[in-house]
C-alpha cells in the first residue's frame, strides 16, 4: 500500500473549494508512519544535519522524528507570540490570510547545517518565511523537505526561483 | 549535564507571576534531545504501545519521536477546530481559562494500548481531559508520559487520585 492511499481528502476544509489533504491517517498507521520518516531520514542520513526546524504544528510531527533520527537538535518556528524567549519574526501571505512566524534569535549559530520540514507544501509562502528567518540567525538551509506536494499551487516553482532546495515524498496534482 | 539544567526558565511568561519552563533550549542541543527521547522509549520499549497520542502542539515534539522509535502510530489531539475530519470534544479548564480539545473519532480502535505525551504536567486538567477522549475511543492508556512535570501545580495528585498513571523525566518544585 502507498503512503498516498493512506492520506484522507476532505474537500471543503478549512474553506470552500479547497481539498484538505488529512495525513492524520497516514500518521495513526503504525507501518505508513514509519516508512514516511524512514524515507526522509534514508534521503538526509550523511548530509550532517546539525539542526531539523520545522513549522507550527504539524511540522513538528515529522520533522522531530526525524531530527530524533538523525542525531540532530531540534528547532520550533512558531506562530506570533508562542515562542517564550526573543524572537525574530517574517509576516508571509498564506492561503488564508496574512500571518506571521518566530523563531528563537538564539536557536542557530550561523553556519550551523538546517534541515527545514513541514508537513504540506502548498504555495510556499509559509516555507519561504521560515527560510528568511534562518537565514537570518546565518543557517545554511541544505533542503526544505515536505511529506506532501500540492503540485497545482506551484510551491516548488515559488521556492526554487528563490534558490531554496525542494523536496517532497508524494505529490498531489490536483491541486 | 543534566536534562534539567539545558531547560530555560522565563519569568512572567505567558503571565504575570508565572515561571515559564522554555523547553526549546533542551530540544536544540542534539545530545539533551536524543538522551530525553531515548529515555522515554528505553521506558516504553516491549510495552507493546500500539499509539502514541500527543497533545498539541509541543506534545507533538516528545510524541512524535516515540512514535517512530517504539513503532507505534501516532495520533494527534487538537484544540478545537483543527482536526478536518469527525471528532469528539472535552472541555477543560486550564491555568489560563476554559479551553477544549479534539481527537478525530477514529484515530483509536477499542482495546488498542496508547501511550499519551505532552510536553509538561501542570495542573493536570490538560492530560485529564485527553483521558476523557481517549477512554471515550475505548484506548486503553498505559501511562502518561511528560518531560517536565511542575510538582507546586499538583497534577500528579490530580491525575493519579482519578487512576490515570503518571511519568515524567525531570521535576520542579518551585512552581
Amino acid at each position: 500500500m502507498s503512503l498516498k492511499s493512506r492520506i484522507r481528502a476532505i474537500p471543503d476544509f478549512p474553506k470552500q473549494g479547497i481539498v484538505f489533504r488529512d495525513i492524520t491517517t497516514l500518521l495513526k498507521d503504525a507501518t505508513g508512519f514509519r516508512i514516511a520518516i524512514q524515507k526522509l531520514v534514508n534521503r538526509y542520513s550523511g548530509r550532517k544535519i546539525q539542526k531539523v526546524v520545522a513549522i507550527e504544528s504539524r511540522g513538528f510531527i515529522i520533522g522531530s522524528p526525524l531530527a530524533f533520527a538523525l542525531g540532530a537538535g531540534f528547532v520550533p518556528i512558531r506562530k506570533k507570540g508562542k515562542l517564550p524567549s526573543k524572537t525574530i519574526g517574517q509576516e508571509y501571505e498564506s492561503e488564508y490570510g496574512i500571518d506571521a512566524l518566530e523563531i528563537h534569535e538564539d536557536a542557530i549559530e550561523p553556519g550551523e547545517r538546517i534541515l527545514l520540514v513541514d508537513d504540506v507544501l502548498a504555495t510556499g509562502g509559509t516555507a519561504h518565511a521560515a527560510c528568511v528567518l534562518v537565514n537570518k540567525l546565518g543557517g545554511d538551509i541544505i533542503e526544505n523537505a515536505f511529506l506532501i506536494e500540492l503540485s497545482a499551487l506551484e510551491g516548488r516553482e515559488y521556492l526554487e526561483s528563490r534558490g531554496v532546495k525542494v523536496f517532497s515524498l508524494e505529490k498531489f496534482t490536483d491541486g
